[in-house]
């Protein structure tokens, strides 16, 4: 399914959110404006619409994600859908079903909308043609995080006001993270600069639109933002270089190195956290850690983009 | 409890939904003209209805089955009651509380109707007794699945129109089957013939009002519909005789095969499918399968169920 | 966070519910006042009030227990909440993020209380002080279960009337119950005296405001009802004396035993039940036994605390 990226205001939300191909920067923007909505409702003390009632939205998770799946089921009932929540742990695919039976029979009880997590990169774009429903991709293998790198861009939206001409510079394991992928796919589209910055060893070879670096001084110098990927400490465990002592000399985001950076520049981190290995631990509570902000507008994200595929919120200036 | 069956349009509708026991052809008849009604709830954009409002439905599994707890609950949320899911994998059973206590333990949590499933048949009977209240039967062992058989049969009727002299031919392993024994049980009542085919070890020595056969061309010729059965194949592996590639050469169903019964003749499945164990893998995703229709139903049966148990629709004919 | 206690019925309902520190006997019965309401309501066919549309309710287990768990999310759901329900099974904590990261990443999603069950005390204190938001404490190691102790003085209120001057008579291991040291810090506060009774090493050096005693007959002689606690076999399999077979001898509760109490003394017991254990199988059944009973009124009382918690409900007498 390739979509050619359509930069006009007037053009409908794509079907489906499983990376950013297909949605242009009227459309980004048109949901971060529903999502700014969306954070009035969460700041009422009765956090719920009835959007959704009588929609239901499926989670189907082949990957355990406790708090992924928690943000969006929040999400869905808090705009009055009802939730399916299937997980792999339990289902008839340990009994050999395959993952398009398993999807057409949860299909077949009436879903209207799919939130799917699973290791192998391409089932959320099969899972679209199986089923020719709205899919949201929650994470795929190493490939795209979509909503996660759409609460990124909503938090340094509202820390910088714009991210037109910013420097973001990501640190950590890019090779193995889909939210870097993400992101290095979502921020240049919205104007930003990106830097991405780990040792050689956990750099792809190349990232479009994006520049490698395996200079942390290179990376953090004048970034007007920096985002810190969680170090998954067991693939430093199997021998992979560097080793961990080796990973924090070089790379652990400390006060001192933070800077480098711009004076005040945030702090994000997509969590769980390993306090004092990918970043120094009282970093993580002081005023520059957007941590939580993160994860609350994590909220707001899902809320938002359920709303679009599911209500097909227009963008602006359409009638 | 032994309940004499009534044909009376009359008779209530039984407390619960054990098996067929007590369930008249008129109370059946009811339960699918409720069904339609649901199904008509389901093809809405707001598939939710206020009917249960209030009540609680409780899903007891002693056993693990996601599909049919999913299918549950999705059912109950839809017409608007609370869910309390309880499953024996966390639970108390293991610190040596009995199926009673369990049971009585939730009923006082204020609970209005239940779904079990339990492997020891039994259970559910027992149940009606120690708390008084509606019981589905989920599928307890080997004996019954009566949701799953009402689904089957509304199925059918969809299909076929009526079952008044229809022969249903159902093939394998039907000794270990509870949504054999079940649809054994209901589809003769509607006016079926029922043939149930399969290698002599996974046949049972009598199933009443059902004939039983070792041939599959005797099976399926001249059959109005064809209901294939998963195979178990950790049985088959037990040295259970036959093996799996005898089974498949003498009981699969094949395009070749499914030719011997009536032309466009339906082909059904229970689900979760072994493609190329019991059925021929394209045969599933043909126009002549319903197992998708039969999912979809399984929400329509389901909200009907509860419906008629916990708000006691009068039969036909009554004011 | 030391607060002293206030007897006047003026006083604001204490923030959280973690042990009775600062609830004054005008809030505890202003909090019975508001479980007779939700009784009322749980007699109706309809179980539930808007009361809490739009709030939402966390339920955080890091140790497992199903009903407990249950009892509250249903009870929060028949107020309208939405509940986020986050168990430490599947959680983040095994990829070592703290208790701190997890319970401030939940409350970013926007969470406006919190019931907490954990295997060290300590942690619902600090997350009172970390959230800043109405802690409900559901167990916490040996020291509180606060909930728990409120429907055995609520169900005990309904069958003595009155606790002013009662003799209630606790049996069992003592030493490692919650349940003991909630209710030996509840029940004196409401007049009552409670003896708790035991094999030695199964006692606490001394339970304040409670008479300990080894002989059972002391303790039940004249009791207005008498408590029995779970025996968790699996200390008695480690060696600690006395043996499963001496435990019986010199403390189970049998109907002879119970004759030493006053005549028709109710019997309560937290569940789940070890019959022919700690009581006598029979009484378990008997109409002596309020066991049932206390798991009804444990919705009534979690309906009351989630409300006077959340929606700040005024003590009698306030306007």
């Amino acid at each position: 399914m390739t979509v050619t990226p359509d930069t006009s205001a007037a053009a409908p939300t794509p079907r489906s959110l499983l990376d950013f191909q297909g949605w242009s920067r009227a459309q980004l923007e048109s949901l971060f404006e529903t999502s700014k909505m969306m954070q009035e409702v969460l700041a009422r003390p009765v956090k719920k619409v009835p959007a959704l009632t009588g929609f239901t939205v499926a989670t189907v998770f082949f990957e355990a994600s406790t708090r992924t799946r928690l943000s969006f089921e929040l999400a869905a009932r808090r705009m009055s859908a009802d939730v399916l929540s299937f997980s792999a742990a339990t289902s008839s695919i340990s009994k050999g079903e395959t993952y398009k039976d398993t999807l057409l029979t949860l299909d077949a009880m009436g879903v209207d909308a799919y939130v799917i997590r699973v290791d192998a990169a391409g089932v959320c774009h099969q899972a679209e043609r199986w089923l020719g429903k709205p899919i949201i991709n929650a994470g795929d293998g190493w490939r795209a995080h979509p909503t996660q790198a759409l609460l990124d861009a909503f938090t340094l939206l509202e820390a910088l006001g714009s991210l037109e001409g910013k420097k973001i510079a990501i640190v950590g394991d890019i090779l193995h993270s889909r939210v870097a992928r993400s992101n290095a796919e979502l921020l240049p589209r919205l104007g930003a600069e990106v830097v991405a910055c780990g040792p050689a060893t956990l750099l792809p070879g190349t990232l479009p639109g994006v520049q490698l670096s395996t200079d942390l001084k290179t990376g953090l110098t004048d970034a007007d933002a920096v985002m810190v990927l969680r170090l998954q400490n067991e693939r430093m465990d199997k021998g992979l270089l560097p080793s961990l002592p080796e990973y924090i000399a070089g790379y652990q985001v400390t006060q001192e190195r933070l800077d480098w950076a711009k004076p005040g520049a945030p702090l994000l981190h997509p969590g769980p956290m390993n306090r004092d290995v990918e970043l120094e631990g009282p970093l993580a509570d002081s005023s520059r850690s957007l941590v939580e902000r993160q994860v609350a507008n994590g909220q707001a994200i899902r809320m938002a983009v359920l709303y679009h595929l599911l209500v097909g919120k227009k963008p602006r200036g359409e009638s």
